[in-house]
This record gives structure tokens, C-alpha cells and sequence, in this order.
């Protein structure tokens, strides 16, 4: 006997196609038969495809922690929350394209932008600014976010021709550790924190 | 009469597939659908689908423009690399996942890589570390690309609850214009690159 269908186990299956198959596979047809059921039952727990989406959304979100915002100096409250944010996306690379160009309608994500936004005016950005700061570090999170789930042989020094030596010796003494895509992440976090602090003008931590 | 099988031709038709339907939906068995022939024809031209894809990649690093690192300083140099990257990608979202996870075999590819790490290093960066900017950059561009292709009511002020005052009031003075994105990676790429130039000590343009 199959377990009853609800919100949270279609939610869990939708996010299985997707981590699995890719945001292409998550149909509704797919999921009706992931959960052995008739597409038809679906619509008993979730309104549809952008339904699922939105709800894969908050699930990720929930991850994210954007507690410093009301604590901390906004630069230093940034990078917390681009650290967090960087972590719980990295664990479902598929849904990064998804999410990033479907509308958003789920509140908690909605309440945590607030929450950056309200921390950076309060922090001397203008407002239409804060959008701006919000969406590039998003931005720097997600392409990194990629960076750190790809392969660690992706640039190997070994499919380096010889006559590429600049790149070859670079290679070759850079960390070649998984840890290598955090470095970067680290470098271009602190980087871009320090040129929006420069930017703004404001008190650094 | 189908005109005849080329490199050339099926890497438009694996770009159409990926373009049109996602990453995952480019097979061999959906490549041969697409040009309507047998799977075994296909490998007359090509080994399969990790050739197609450094093919793919091949076509889109075409279109990124490195010439500025032999001729003006690195921060301006890649400043506009990352313009240029930014553009290419814009044009093939789907791709974005894909090239970012697949290890890269691609000479041409590996080429730009060598021109950007020989500049980089010959302005004073450590060899390790230029890869890091490499890299860090290219999350940046490839984040962006995804924010610059995403439909332009994702973040919509209609769709911000009131109890959400700070975020209603930043998208309400926020420049509706399809050029919001663009904005934000303008910002962010300048406080990146002045954060970078803050970190190696050389000097700007």
C-alpha cells in the first residue's frame, strides 16, 4: 500500500525529479507517476506546476539564515547570509536556473529579501540600491553555487596543452582540493563586500 | 530531402535542443530525432554527447572577446571579459548548468583561460590565486546571466505583501525597466573588481 498523498511528500517528490532528472523532468505527469498515483489526485494537495515550484523554493529557503541583518553591521551580515545562502543551494545545483527565473510568490522568500532590503537602507543604501545590492550578491551566490557543485577535474591541469604555459603553471600550484571553488567563493565574496562598503560609504564592521 | 549530416549541423541541432527543452534533454536519441536520422549515423561526426558539448562550449566562447587583456590594465581588462561573457551566456541559459559542471577539454576554451591567468599574473597576482579570480569572476558573469535572462516580474511589488513595507518600498523606486538586472550586474561587477584591485595592491587603470 502506497502512503496517502499530502502537500509535503509531493513536495519531496517534486524535489527528487529535480535533483535527480533535472527542472525540465518535473512535470505533473512525472510526479503523479513518482508517487504511483493518477495526475488527476494531484490537484486534491498542490494547484499545479508553479504551485510545486514555489514550494521547492520556501524549502530552500528555510535554509537560509538572514539573522545577522538584525545583529550585525550590514557588510559582515551580507557575507553571513551569502555563506548560507551559497550552502543550501549548493545541495540541489538543478533547481538554481529554475528558481532564478521563475517569478517568486512564496512569502518567506519574500520576507527574507525584506529583511536584507530593510538592513541595507537602514545601512545608508538607497532604496532602489538595496535592490541592486541584493540581486548581485544573489547573483554571485548562485554562480558560485555551480562552481562548487561541478566536478573537481573540471579545469585539470593534465588537459592543459604545452602550449598554454601560463595557465599550466597556474594550475599547478593551485589548491587542488575540493576546497578549491570555496577559496574562490571566499575571495570574490570578500571582494565584492569590499566594493560595495567602498561604494556606499558607510561604517564597516 | 534532409540535407546532408556535418559537426556543424548537429551542433546547431544539439544547441536547438538545449536552448529549447533544457541540458537534460540533449541525448544522442533526441539529437537523431532531431535531424532525423539513426542514432548510428551520428557517430560518423561526432563521439557522443561529451563531444557535443565541448562543441557547444566551443561556440559560445566564440563570442567572448579577451583582446583587452594584451592591450589595458587587468582590472579593465576584466571588466570587459566579463561584459562580454556575460552576453554570450545570456543568449543560452540552459547551457549555463551544463558547461559550469562538465570538466572542460575544450582548447579554445582553455586558450582564454591561459590569456586571462597570463595577464592576471603578469599585473602581480599570485599564480594560485589568479585562478581563483578566474574563477570567482566567472560565478559572478554566469549568476548575473541567469538574474539578466529571468522574466522581468520575478520580483514583482505587487506580489509584496504589506506587512513587507521595506521591500514594497525598494521595488517601488527600483527602475522597472528591463534594465534592472543589467543595473545590478554593473554594480556588482564594479565592487568586485575594485574590491579585487583593493586586495592585489596593483595599480588601477
Amino acid at each position: 500500500m502506497t502512503p496517502p498523498l499530502s502537500r509535503e511528500r509531493l513536495l519531496a517528490a517534486a524535489m527528487s525529479i529535480v535533483d535527480e532528472e533535472g527542472a525540465e523532468a518535473l512535470t505533473m505527469r512525472a510526479l503523479a507517476g513518482r508517487v504511483d498515483r493518477q495526475v488527476s489526485s494531484l490537484y486534491n494537495h498542490v494547484s499545479g506546476r508553479t504551485e510545486l515550484i514555489e514550494l521547492m523554493r520556501a524549502k530552500v529557503v528555510e535554509r537560509i539564515d538572514v539573522r545577522a541583518f538584525s545583529t550585525k553591521a550590514w557588510d559582515v551580515a551580507l557575507g553571513e547570509w551569502a555563506r548560507s545562502y551559497l550552502m543550501a543551494f549548493a545541495q540541489h545545483p538543478h533547481l538554481i536556473r529554475l528558481l532564478a527565473t521563475t517569478p517568486i510568490r512564496d512569502e518567506s522568500t519574500l520576507a527574507m529579501y525584506n529583511e536584507v532590503v530593510r538592513a541595507l537602507t537602514e545601512a545608508g543604501w538607497a532604496a532602489g540600491e538595496s535592490i541592486a545590492v541584493l540581486r548581485t550578491v544573489e547573483a554571485h551566490v548562485l554562480g558560485s553555487a555551480l562552481d562548487i557543485v561541478a566536478p573537481g577535474n573540471m579545469l585539470d591541469a593534465a588537459a592543459v596543452p604545452e602550449e598554454l604555459p601560463a595557465l599550466r603553471a597556474a594550475l599547478a600550484v593551485e589548491h587542488h582540493s575540493a576546497g578549491a571553488a570555496e577559496a574562490a567563493f571566499d575571495l570574490g565574496l570578500t571582494a565584492l563586500i569590499a566594493g560595495l562598503r567602498e561604494r556606499n560609504g558607510a561604517p564597516s564592521a
